[in-house]
């Protein structure tokens, strides 16, 4: 099950950076499931990665050449995170890195691995590394949706978004790839997320910019509550285009940026593990960003709201009820609105006496629905998005490795 | 769905301490629905309640006649919660309280109501008071066994715990009754939990017992982590033993009172809706409670960690992502062990080496399942106890209100 349009979009190239897709056979024969990435020289490159203490062996590896030297490709399998692999694992992850440089002819150092999949398995390194070559020949500009399969685990469909627009009369682009579908509660980045442009931007406002769209987006969603081990997004900006952002065209570069963030992080939870329903949860006048994501997320999270969600029933007490238990101090309820899409279904701490639960129901029948929790105490705004919890999410999880 | 023993257990009666229990047809005709207890004079009596803001009406009425007088009746309806029923909620649980004070020559402030059933809906007050004098007329020290069942709501059985022990030759007695199965992570009581000793206890020391035994039971258990608005935990001690508790054997009285809320704590998660699996969870080896306790629910509360028990399925790196995302400052992944039953099946990061699939799946084969986490980083050991997240948790909540 998924939500919303199953369509690919148009991606538009964005000159110099190339993908390749290929078939390792890694977990499923034939499947596309390794996908190489080439950044052109002189490109600036960003990346976040998961927070989670047991982060993955290709996590740790892409950390520290990060650190060492530019980046010049990335390599991505699915079928297997190595992680949970200890040091063998970190020895896989530096062998699929030097077959990376064997086939193009650089350091092993500029490659940036990235795995997902079944945690703690060993890595098939020879597959892998064997079947490098195969992807660095089909790299092309226009890789973008072959490489938007390659990526895939448990998600049902391709997930892309790409924008062009102008800046001081020129042409920017901007397209970027994503993959996930459970295991989703990105701290500082996603499961996985490749976004390139052809501006040319320094590091560190480079970094800024993903921070800042991060934030918006890939950190903003929840499927399951659970942070996977290999989150990373990459940021990668060409400067193919001639038009150098800085200081004084940073936020419009930024809106663009976040607007194809939220794209493709709204694209992860309408992939999410058995979503029939797509909801944002909006809280409004929160006394400050902590307390309105206490909030957002004890609703976007509570197992009883996502199952009235799958009911398309308007069971609004569990909202409340959820709602009461976030960690905010001196909640006064008696002051707290909550509206299902324009319907406002609670104030005073009780139901609105303009309800019915005939407008309730009318509301719960869509596919997209907005929670709009208004807590009138401060000035702060957060939005996050979510899935319901279907019986679908439990075949998935339960099935997924038998 | 439900895990262990359905048997109920045979209730030693508590002296002076008397239960009846009737039917008011409040959402299923003829369903035992109203339950009142009264509590003799010259008791002591002390309880906790939900810390969720959305609190209940029955709460707040409950919490303020606590403070005014000495309970003589507790007043408990299922069917309807009485919660986000704003100053209407109030009016109508003193309404109740006012029946009982006729019924039984009392002041309303002696009595104590509680609500358990769907939140936002008006309580039926009439339906209500005019059942209570058929409760009073059952008033029984014999009526543990009806009241435990009269106060039920999605659970599938009754809960009740009794146990009789010497303190300086004597007998004392310790009898409690409590209901639950959804909307189930305590913060600072249950559901509702109903306990009776006859041992005599200042209202100090009483309070004193009934936090620690609280804290170790009600407080350490999760089926979906969502706090209720109505939980409350009542311990009455009517002294009719001749027992007085106090400093030179108060941890005999404790040790006594703790396992018996033990046995009604573990008595709810093995009813918690779709539960198949009994699971404790263990964290050993922490620097302080809060990062155990952080470890252990991030394991208990993880949809995936859930889904794979449901399954029966070893699927330890789950387990592993979720303690990595837990609030814990530099934690060493390379330190930590992790116990499945008996079988180690990480250490150093990484699967252990001894570790086979077959020794996984077979200890996943069993109901009751203990997952241990060696952090080996301090002297802090912690237990909770959950469920899995099964196909019939979903249809369960899916349908609650239909």
């Amino acid at each position: 099950m998924a939500t919303g349009s199953e369509k690919f979009p148009n991606m538009h190239p964005v000159e110099g950076f190339r993908l390749g897709t290929t078939s390792a056979s890694i977990k499923v024969a034939g499947r596309k499931d390794l996908v190489l990435m080439e950044i052109p020289q002189g490109s600036t490159a960003a990346a976040v990665f998961t927070q989670n203490k047991f982060c993955a062996a290709p996590v740790i590896v892409a950390k520290q050449h990060l650190q060492q030297a530019q980046p010049s490709y990335l390599l991505v399998n699915t079928g297997n995170a190595n992680a949970g692999t200890g040091e063998q694992g970190i020895s896989d992850s530096l062998s699929c890195c030097q077959a990376v440089a064997n086939a193009t002819g650089t350091d092993f150092h500029q490659i940036l691995p990235f795995s997902t999949g079944v945690i703690g398995e060993p890595l098939p390194v020879e597959t892998i590394c064997a079947a490098v070559p195969a992807a660095r020949d089909q790299l092309s500009e226009n890789g973008w949706a072959d490489a938007a399969e390659g990526i895939l685990t448990t998600d049902t469909r391709a997930k892309g978004a790409s924008t062009q627009f102008d800046i001081q009369g020129s042409t920017v682009t901007i397209s970027g790839i994503c993959k996930g579908s459970g295991m989703i509660k990105p701290n500082m980045a996603t499961m996985l997320g490749f976004v390139a442009t052809d501006a040319s931007i320094d590091e560190e406002l480079l970094h800024a910019a993903l921070r800042k769209a991060n934030g918006k987006s890939f950190n903003r969603i929840t499927v399951d509550g659970d942070t996977s081990t290999n989150d990373a997004v990459v940021l990668v900006a060409t400067g193919a285009s001639g038009v150098e952002i800085d200081e004084t065209n940073f936020d419009q570069f930024l809106t663009q940026l976040t607007d194809i963030f939220v794209q493709l992080a709204q694209s992860i939870v309408r992939d999410g593990e058995g979503a029939s329903k797509f909801v944002t949860v909006n809280v409004e006048g929160a006394d400050n960003v902590q307390e309105a994501l206490s909030v957002a997320y004890a609703v976007a999270e509570s197992p009883l709201v996502k199952t009235a969600l799958t009911a398309s029933d308007p069971n609004w007490g569990r909202i409340l009820a959820a709602v009461g238990r976030a960690d905010v101090n001196d909640l006064d309820v008696s002051k707290i609105q909550i509206l299902l899409n324009s319907v406002l279904i609670a104030e005073n701490g009780a139901r609105a006496v303009s309800y019915t639960e005939a407008q309730g129901q009318q509301a719960m029948q869509a596919e997209d629905i907005e929670i709009t929790i208004q807590l009138n105490r401060g000035q702060v705004c957060e939005t996050l998005w979510t899935t319901d919890l279907s019986y679908e999410y439990v075949r998935i999880n339960a099935e997924y490795r038998t």
